[in-house]
């Protein structure tokens, strides 16, 4: 089983060095005085404590147990409820929340650093606190002040958690087809009625009372997706000063048998006239829904980078320690009777990759967390627009192929335990089952394709795409003068007018027929993707490359981070050019064959 | 859960319309009278009869009960034993075994074609058949004739089965390290001692005795791999005549808890002095295994075929039926309140992946067969010398490419299904779990190539390379004047320049740096593989194209068969350029870290 060990100095690196958190938020109204670098520091140090002694020991035995499920009652694994006690304690529940209602008011990005430690430990206690999130967000910006005063309190405290209500078995991916319904009541709340599944932690005893945020339809509210309602409807009913009252009828019919995540309690969650309040006005429910869904979205490419690190942490002990061959050029350990594996080609290639990924995908959901918190607190309004197009634009990437490379890395690390990494005791196999999950919800990777290349690129006619280029261009211009960056400035230079070309390619070609943009669209992510990282990557090189120039005591950390970069560039970028060709061919393989005649 | 359909049709047009198996085979002389396209299409029907209602049906009921283990005794879940008999009953474990100690004598293809079958429909089911065959090639190639009437005939009957022990729990992929003991005794017998794990069927309740084959050490071996030996050791003792007497001193101490395959017992066995009889001579046994697993290594190239055919099936259901979004093209079924999912790019292109995979896969092991057969029947040395190198050269193209795209199918199978693929109850997730072991086990991905790149390819100093490269050059000659094949043969005439120049340049690189050969190798067999699958389907291509040039009532079966082979060039078939382009870069970025500082 792997020992999880907070990776503390690359994510300070990536906070400090290469995103300048404490010049940067100092700038911001609300963090003139009270944020430093020191604090983050202390943030993250207490969190990776917890992480690595209170959660990750219960990882392993929580998958092997999972969650117990009799009479509507659901039983988490042995230690999770004690722990999330003590994750209250600590204070963590409250960290970035309206200190208004209770909360820290910490910004975004130290909660995604802290969520990365808290994924890559346990992904499925993991899941518990962050539903709640989505609930709180959703109720800060939505709700009345009588229902945060009620609801939002508790759930910044911990004592209460949330879900968010969405699916129904035959509603996922398409929310217009939801058929909850809410019917208004004298009392000025609704009954609502109706069938919800894949309901993360939608019951469980860790906490008092669970709120939930459910999406449902009024009467006679317009067909699909402008006729969804957003309320809250409690597991237990509560009065105005949020005691406790009776239970409400909305139940935990069943729990799921999944691939993974079995710590975490996936439910049926039936509401059968439950008791609702409202959210928001009437049919903008979806809309409700979108200001707390970018941020799920960062959510969920975290859990991806942490499935990197773990998967990468867990091969990286293994392949030091195992014994098989000699290496090509002659034994590096005469004494023994083989070489660590680590000294052949193709095991390095799979801890670089999983590296490569882990880091990029730490500085890629950070970047995007500033920016999320640049949105939220920055006074330049300018700036804030920016950050607003560059959010919309680099979440679908953030979300699809962080937990994409994230699944790649679990599979190696499976793969450099050979037989072993499929035996359960290992650790690595549950890895490669937990982060299954997280290329499906929040919107699969297909709907994240679609969601950049005909939301956000097209749709924008190129502006949220040029706002990243534009980071790009400016980025080259600015080290043209620094010959040590050369041969990454080049390929970025190239990458970037490609970029440019191609999304033109498909936007003419789409003109005549809209198949095109369907057909290219998960090339095109993950073709935009890798350009993204390689631009992450050049400012990670450049900052390790300045501190090596400037002489320093971590002379190894900076060079091996320049060694990573050197691999993303020379072994992973290329794949960029299998996406562009296949780009190229366009739709019509894709559209040949008859949906009847596909099963000879 | 996905209903399993035997692609009988399918599997007919490679048997006949491409392999031409018939008019092949009556040139051997032991088929000259006895084999027809009926006789293969009545085995095909009857083992597709007892895959989809026999073993299918008790597939995921196996994952969910697993096997049993108490006190050394192993417990197959419910029916597997009644459908072992059943199997036994119709004499296909007779099928390819010599018709003087009891067998059929039909080809290596056949079994192959059935060995997909039973794969695919349950593979853990057939792992118990399958690995009997591989004792039983042992025992016909290497055992003395009072081996084979004692143990082969009892094999080939069925009544008992056979295992392979090799793997010590510090050595794997490194044979050369094992420790296990093999003494010899006053009555000509071995007194055995070790452990052996990841032995699959080590123990079971199908059959009243496992013959175990097992490599182990005699006193005073010389070290590494040229120091080990075979024996056969049973687990009850038999006497002359193969009456079954005591308990012989070999007993399952544990079975695994794996990720997949459940159903299959993976046991840890213990040999203390069991006794045990050597196969061939002494310190020759890696010679004697290795005769043995081209085959066995063809046979987990099935079983990634069998993932792509299973998980393709399964999604295909699922997205004829599941409603999701309008086409962007306007809506499909307007009465339908959404458009079936299969009218989307996205999924299409993961269908027509998975499609691919699955067809060219059989291809290639279908073809592979033929030339085992050809080495095993063949009359004409000259041919059998080219089958004997062809399939040295592409064994391991074909255990290594079909099942990392057999777990790529499988893992498009989940993603098709969304948030469903995730549950236990569609039966999709097992797919990815069963199939996650083939990578590993006959070595892994990364042991396969290196054996292409360095033992086959550079040791051969190109020539068999070369001899693919001929077969490629003469099927684009041949078809010069077929004006519908031209794209195809022009792609593949340019990749078969670009495979050989690629060669030239690892060997010329690997003669300054031996690390370049393990840097390059894993890319070469991915790069090789693509191109191995662009001949298959032209081939295939030409045959559909020809028998719609004829005129065919089969008209929608071959036009299909032309889409797939342009989807595979459209869209699969560009991936060679990223492991070209990787290849290129060497290996400096992969060697480049020294293994402490990875832990940054």
């Amino acid at each position: 089983m792997p020992v999880y060990k907070a990776p503390q100095r690359d994510m300070q690196f990536v906070l400090h060095e290469m995103l300048e958190v404490e010049e940067n938020y100092q700038q911001f109204p609300k963090y003139a005085d009270q944020f430093s670098r020191d604090l983050i520091n202390q943030y993250l140090e207490a969190a990776a404590d917890f992480c690595e002694n209170e959660i990750a020991p219960i990882n392993q035995s929580g998958d092997h147990e999972g969650c117990h499920f009799e009479h509507g009652k659901v039983t988490t694994p042995k230690g999770f409820k004690e722990a999330y006690q003590k994750y209250v304690e600590l204070g963590f529940t409250s960290l970035t929340a309206d200190p208004v209602y209770g909360g820290q008011g910490m910004p975004t990005l130290l909660r995604i650093a802290i969520s990365e430690m808290l994924c890559a430990s346990n992904w499925s206690w993991a899941m518990y606190q962050g539903l709640s999130h989505g609930a709180m967000r959703t109720l800060e910006h939505h709700g009345t002040e009588q229902q945060k005063q009620t609801f939002l309190t508790k759930l910044i405290a911990g004592i209460w958690t949330g879900t968010m209500c969405l699916t129904e078995s035959h509603a996922g991916s398409d929310l217009g087809l939801i058929r909850t319904k809410a019917e208004s009541q004298a009392d000025g709340s609704y009954a609502i009625t109706g069938e919800k599944i894949f309901i993360s932690a939608g019951e469980h005893d860790l906490a008092e009372n669970i709120v939930h945020i459910v999406l449902a339809r009024l009467p006679n509210a317009p067909s699909g997706t402008k006729g969804i309602s957003l309320f809250i409807v409690p597991k237990f009913n509560v009065d105005e000063s949020g005691n406790i009252q009776d239970r409400n009828q909305v139940v935990c019919s069943a729990i799921e048998h999944k691939m993974g995540i079995h710590g975490n309690a996936t439910c049926v969650m039936n509401f059968d006239a439950a008791k609702g309040y409202l959210i928001g006005p009437e049919n903008r429910g979806l809309n409700c829904m979108f200001t707390f869904m970018n941020t799920a979205r960062i959510g969920t490419a975290v859990q991806g980078l942490a499935a990197s690190e773990i998967a990468f942490q867990g091969a990286l002990g293994y392949a030091k320690e195992r014994l098989a061959m000699r290496a090509l050029t002659g034994a590096k350990q005469p004494t023994q009777n083989a070489d660590p594996i680590i000294v052949h080609p193709a095991v390095r290639s799979m801890l670089m990759t999983q590296k490569a990924f882990a880091e990029g995908g730490r500085a890629l959901a950070y970047f995007l967390a500033q920016h999320a918190d640049i949105i939220e607190s920055s006074s330049d309004e300018a700036q804030k627009k920016l950050s607003d197009e560059l959010l919309a634009f680099l979440t679908p990437i953030a979300k699809a192929f962080l937990t994409e490379s994230g699944n790649e890395s679990a599979k190696h690390g499976v793969q450099i335990f050979g037989g072993h990494g499929f035996i359960v005791e290992h650790g690595m196999e549950q890895i490669v089952r937990d982060a299954r999950i997280s290329t499906l919800y929040e919107g699969t990777t297909e709907i994240q394709s679609l969601d950049l290349l005909a939301r956000k690129v097209l749709k924008s006619e190129g502006k949220l795409l040029k706002n990243m280029t534009d980071l790009i261009d400016q980025f080259v211009e600015e080290n043209q003068s620094n010959s040590s960056l050369k041969t990454y400035l080049d390929q970025l230079s190239k990458l970037k007018n490609e970029w440019l070309e191609i999304t033109k390619h498909i936007a003419v070609k789409a003109q005549h027929n809209p198949e095109e943009i369907g057909a290219a669209s998960v090339d095109y992510l993950y073709y935009s993707s890798y350009i993204v990282f390689a631009y992450l990557w050049a400012r990670m090189a450049k900052v390790a490359q300045q501190k090596l120039d400037q002489g320093t005591t971590e002379q190894k950390f900076y060079a091996a981070k320049l060694k990573t970069a050197q691999f993303f560039y020379d072994k992973l970028l290329n794949r960029t050019q299998q996406h562009a060709a296949s780009i190229k061919t366009g739709a019509e393989s894709v559209m040949a064959l008859d949906a009847e005649d596909f099963a000879f």
